[in-house]
C-alpha cells in the first residue's frame, strides 16, 4: 500500500494508497472543523486549500454527536462530506490531557468525563470499535502517551503495556474490519512507538510493533515538552528500525522547521494545530517569514498577506481588511487566516515533495530554514 | 436611474441603474462582515448566495478601521473586494440607539463614544463626509430616528429638523461628488420619511422631501416597536405622496411575511438583521415552514436544511451534521446557517420579482404566507 517513489538522503517521497484515494508524501493532515480546530473551515475549504488527509478527533466524536450516531449516518466520510483520507487518533491523547481522576490498568483506563464527569472506560478494544463506527480510513492504536520528563521505569512498564495493547488494537480491528455491517473493511490500522526519552526504550519498542506488519507507523509521546534536539535525537536513532516500506507519522509536530528536519530524517506524516492555534491570534506563516497581522505597520498595507499565495484570504483581501477585521473581532479574520496557514503548510509539503523528486532536498531545507527564520 | 418594468397591483418590478451595476428590484439587501452581523461571511460568500447589494453601516466603520483609511484604500469596495453595489446607512439610527448621552441641536448630534466615551459630533455635512470616504453606491441621509411610542410634538419638531438636514445633505454631497479625489463621483442619495405613527406627519413629511428628487426614498423609524399593522398602516397612507419613478426602500424590515406584504404595498428595497440573527441561534427560515435546527428530532436527519435548496449549507451538508456543529459550538455551523438563511431571503426576492412579472403576485403572496406559517 505504500509505495516508496524516489529517496533523497533519508527523505522519501511515496505514495499511500488507500480505499479513499492515494496520499502524496510527505503529507501534512488538517484537523477538520468536526474536532477540536476553530475557524469555521469546512470540509469545502479544506479542498480548497489543497488538503489531502483530513484527521478527526476520535474522543471528541465518541463524547458528542456520538460514534454510534455518525455510524448511523453512514460514518465519517458521509457524515462531514468529506470523499478523501481521514485519519481518526485513537483517543488516548485526550484520555490522558483532558481527563481528571484516571486509572491505568491493564485492561484499558479509568477516567471521568471532560464535559459532565461521567465514568468511562476505554481500552484498546473501545477505541477500536469507535473508530470503526467512525469509518476512518485510518485508525491509530491505542497508547499511552507519558507525560515528559518520565521516569525510567515508569517508561519501560508504560512502553511494554503499550505493546501488549496494541496488539489488541491489532486483533480487535481485524475482528470488527470482517462483521458484515461495518462501514470500512478496509479500515488501517498505525502503531504508535512509545518510549518517552529513553534511546533503548524507543529501539525496543519499534523493534516489537515493527514485527506486528502495521500500515504504518507513528512516533508518539513528543511535542510534549521535550526539547527539539531531543525530538530530533529520538527519531534519529529510532527510524532506522522502522519498517522501510510503511510510512512513518510523527504525530502533533511542528513547526515548518521541525517538518522540514523530520523529512530529512524519514518521517512521511504530519499533523498539528499550530496553523490554526496561531492564525487565531493573527500569526501567519509565509514564504518570506513569519507575520503578526496585528502589527500596526500592516493598517493601510494593500498587499496580501503573502504576495503569490493561491489561498481564498490572498486571492480576495488585503493585509488592511483582515487586520481591520481582526480589530473589529470578526469571525471572518479567524477564518481567512486559518485558511491561509493550513493553505501554507499544505504547500510547504508540496514543495518538500518536489525537492526530494529533484534530489536537491538538503538545499531546499536549508534555504527554507533560513527564509522562515525571518519576519515580514 | 429608477425604470419601472411592470406593476401588478401597488408591487412594482423594478431596476435601478448604478455605476456598480444595476439592481433587480425588488431586492433584499445584505449585511456584510464588516458591519455588525458576525457568522463569517465574506464578500465571496454574498456572490455565491445571490446578494445584489451589499449594506454597510458607517457609523462602526467611522469608529473601526475610520473612513479615512478606507478612503485612502481606494474606497470602501476596493477594501472589502466587492464590486456590486454598496448602500451605507447615515450613522444615524446607531447614535440613536448605541450613543450615551447624546444631546440634538440644529446643528447635528453631540454624543459619547460606545467603545471608549469619546465626544464625537455628528450633523448631517459629516455623515455625508464620512460616508464620500467610503465611496459607497447609495449614502442615506441624516436622519432622526424617534423612539416609539413619540408624543406629537416631538416628532413634529423632529420630522421638520430631518427635512432641514436633508436638505444639508443633498448640499453637501452635491459638493463632495465634484471633489477631485472623490471615491465615487456618482454617489447616490436616499432621503429618509419620518413623523412616527402620525399620519398627517408622515405624509406631510413624504410630500417634502419628494420635491427634492432624490435618487431613492427610504420609509425610516419604523420596525422599532410598533405593531405590524401600524407599520402597514403608515405604508398605506404615506407611499401614495412618494415619488412612482424613484425606488422606495423599507428600513430595518423583515421577517419574509412582512415583506410580502410590503411588497405588496409598493416597497422596492429592504434590509434586516433577521435572517443572520435568527441563524446564529439555529432559526431556520424554508420555503416549508421555520425550523429551528437545535429540536432534537434533526439529531439523526440526513436531509438537507432544505430538500432543494442551492445555498453551500443544503449543497453540501446535513441537518445532523449541522445541529452536531452546533452542539459542539463550532463556528462552522453558524456560518452555515446565516448563508442558508440570506440566500433564503435573495431567493424569496427572487420569486417576488418573478411573481409580479407575472402578474401573479396577489396568489404568490396567500400562497407564500400560508407557507411560512408553518414549522418543519
Amino acid at each position: 500500500m505504500f509505495k516508496l517513489i524516489k529517496q533523497d538522503g533519508l527523505a522519501r517521497r511515496g505514495e499511500f494508497n488507500t480505499v479513499h484515494g492515494t496520499v502524496q508524501t510527505p503529507v501534512f493532515m488538517n484537523v477538520g472543523t468536526l474536532g477540536a480546530i476553530k475557524g469555521a473551515v469546512s470540509s469545502m475549504d479544506l479542498k480548497d486549500i489543497g488538503c489531502q488527509v483530513e484527521l478527526s478527533n476520535t474522543y471528541h466524536l465518541h463524547v458528542r454527536p456520538g460514534d454510534k450516531i455518525i455510524k448511523e449516518m453512514g460514518g465519517l466520510h458521509k457524515f462531514m462530506n468529506w470523499d478523501r483520507p481521514i485519519l481518526t487518533d485513537s483517543g488516548g491523547f485526550q484520555v490522558f490531557s483532558l481527563a481528571k481522576l484516571r486509572k491505568i490498568k491493564e485492561e484499558g483506563v479509568y477516567f471521568n468525563s471532560h464535559i459532565d464527569g461521567k465514568k468511562i472506560f476505554m481500552g484498546p478494544e473501545e477505541s477500536m470499535q469507535i473508530q470503526s463506527n467512525l469509518g476512518s480510513t485510518i485508525a491509530m492504536a491505542f497508547d499511552e502517551c507519558v507525560a515528559l520528563p518520565a521516569e525510567y521505569k515508569y517508561a519501560k512498564e508504560s512502553h511494554e503495556r503499550t505493546i501488549r495493547w496494541l496488539k489488541r488494537c491489532k486483533d480487535e480491528l481485524k475482528r470488527l474490519n470482517s462483521l458484515p455491517d461495518t462501514i470500512n473493511p478496509h479500515q488501517m490500522l498505525f502503531g504508535i512507538n512509545q518510549g518517552a526519552t529513553f534511546d533503548d526504550l524507543r529501539i525496543e519498542n519499534m523493534k516489537e510493533i515493527a514485527k506486528l506488519d502495521l500500515d504504518g507507523y507513528a512516533i508518539g509521546g513528543l511535542a510534549v515538552g521535550e526539547t527539539t534536539e531531543e525530538m530530533y535525537h529520538i527519531l534519529d536513532v529510532t527510524l532506522p528500525h522502522a519498517p522501510q516500506d510503511k510510512p512513518r507519522y510523527l504525530m502533533g509536530v511542528g513547526t515548518p522547521q521541525n517538518i522540514l528536519e523530520a523529512v530529512d530524517r524519514g518521517i512521511d506524516f504530519f499533523d498539528c494545530v499550530m496553523p490554526s492555534r496561531n492564525a487565531r491570534h493573527c500569526n501567519l506563516f509565509t514564504e518570506n517569514g513569519y507575520m503578526n497581522l496585528k502589527n500596526e505597520k500592516f493598517e493601510k498595507d494593500p498587499l496580501p498577506i503573502e504576495p503569490g499565495c493561491t489561498c481564498p484570504a490572498c486571492r480576495n483581501y488585503s493585509r488592511a481588511y483582515i487586520r481591520h477585521l481582526f480589530k473589529a473581532k470578526e469571525m471572518l479574520a479567524m477564518r481567512l487566516c486559518v485558511l491561509h496557514n493550513l493553505n501554507f503548510y499544505n504547500r510547504l509539503m508540496e514543495n518538500i515533495r518536489k525537492a526530494i523528486e529533484e534530489g536537491r532536498y538538503s538545499e531546499f531545507k536549508e534555504e527554507k530554514l533560513k527564509a522562515y527564520s525571518r519576519r515580514v
